[in-house]
């Protein structure tokens, strides 16, 4: 899990807003999470996502004043982009980017409480599709559902995939279950916070690709 | 045509010696090839291309006079870096780039030549196969040639494809063709002279991805 430990999200405030700046560095760490996937053609996923990422950051450098909390670039986007708005800008990068931190979230929340496969213990399939299902599948067309499903074929062991974690580390699986249930607090809670505020905000699409 | 058309290759000198510059010129205009097919599922195929594309500008940019020819950038790499070598540096990016480029060439040659599934004639899935299978296969594993299929699935109605290589003009197919001839002539020569430097320089690597 040190890969994930090293940077914790940070508890959020009583109003939930998402300060952009700590929130900007703490995903910076995830993209390497894909990898622990183990294989390259999981290359494009983790480009998609650090796309994103860099989207949304270099609307804040613009003014990160103005920009201070990930809801005032979302209103401040809605102000400015007309019609447009929400499939534009930081608006659309955080979109996507949400639901790549929740399929990390529910796959990792998954892999927590111990869901498996019974008859394949060492195989994460189920806890990926589940986090697929929930998060990501119904954006998805039909081309890109069967390519996960090939794709699928590629995941891991859960060994190798908890060794990745802990960055190589020989740590037990369930060492690497606590530190993953710690990790999840905080970040289960922001994830949360942002679907509330593109619920709130009216900025939820359900165009797929 | 009028993507192809725009830049087309030069006649090669009687060395066949590829000049870095003018390759690197022609061959920035193929990664939108690539959007012609329509889907944006074939976009990471667009990146690892664009990519190649970079590395060997960044090497012949550090001194454009030592990299004049391709040939220049293989020998000094391969001087430089010892039994790394060829797995690396701009050598490897024109490695996996000249397959992109023969994939194209083959893909081009069949449409052009006329090879048709007599069932669908407006499907390009046989030529895209074909070219697939000369250019790629061997170096794809199960999982990334699996993949391949399902994005087959995606490639477009012949119509379209021709279309988007008019950039949106009515041509028609016959029309097309005949440019498409034309392009193919000094670009098949400049693909076959960088497959040919490659085995002279025992430069090859047979390893799947
Ligand atoms: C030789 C044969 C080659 C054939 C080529 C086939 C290539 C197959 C390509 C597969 C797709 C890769 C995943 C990327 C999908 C992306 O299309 C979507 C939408 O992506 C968004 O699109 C927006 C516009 O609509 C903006 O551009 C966003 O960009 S913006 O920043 O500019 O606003 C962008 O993120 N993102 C997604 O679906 C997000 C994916 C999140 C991670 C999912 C985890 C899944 C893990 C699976 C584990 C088993
Ligand atoms: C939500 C679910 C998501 C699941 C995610 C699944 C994602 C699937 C990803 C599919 C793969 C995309 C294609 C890219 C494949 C690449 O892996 C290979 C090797 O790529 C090379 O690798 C080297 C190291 O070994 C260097 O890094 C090279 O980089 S370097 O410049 O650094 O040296 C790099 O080009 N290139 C290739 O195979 C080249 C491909 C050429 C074009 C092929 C045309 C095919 C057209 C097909 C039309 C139907």
């Amino acid at each position: 899990m040190a890969l994930l430990m090293e940077n914790q999200f940070r508890e959020l405030p009583s109003d939930k807003a998402v300060d952009t700046k700590l929130f900007l560095n703490s995903v910076s760490y995830l993209p390497p999470f894909f990898d622990c996937l183990g294989s390259k053609v999981f290359a494009p996923i983790k480009s998609d996502i650090s796309g994103n990422i860099t989207k949304i950051r270099s609307v804040y450098d613009k003014d990160p004043v103005k920009y201070a909390t990930l809801q005032q670039i979302l209103e401040a986007e809605k102000e400015a982009h007309g019609t447009d708005w929400p499939k534009v800008g930081a608006t659309l990068a955080l979109l996507w980017l949400k639901r790549g931190l929740r399929f990390i979230q529910i796959l990792l929340q998954s892999l927590a409480d111990g869901e498996k496969d019974e008859n394949h213990p060492n195989l994460i399939r189920v806890n990926i599709t589940k986090a697929y299902d929930h998060a990501l599948k119904k954006y998805h067309g039909w081309l890109v559902q069967k390519i996960f499903k090939a794709a699928l074929l590629a995941s891991p062991y859960k060994s190798d995939f908890i060794k990745a974690l802990s960055k190589g580390q020989e740590v037990t699986e369930e060492d690497c279950m606590v530190c993953v249930r710690q990790f999840l607090v905080n970040y289960t809670a922001t994830v949360d916070a942002i679907y509330e505020m593109y619920t709130t905000l009216n900025a939820e699409l359900e165009y797929t690709v």
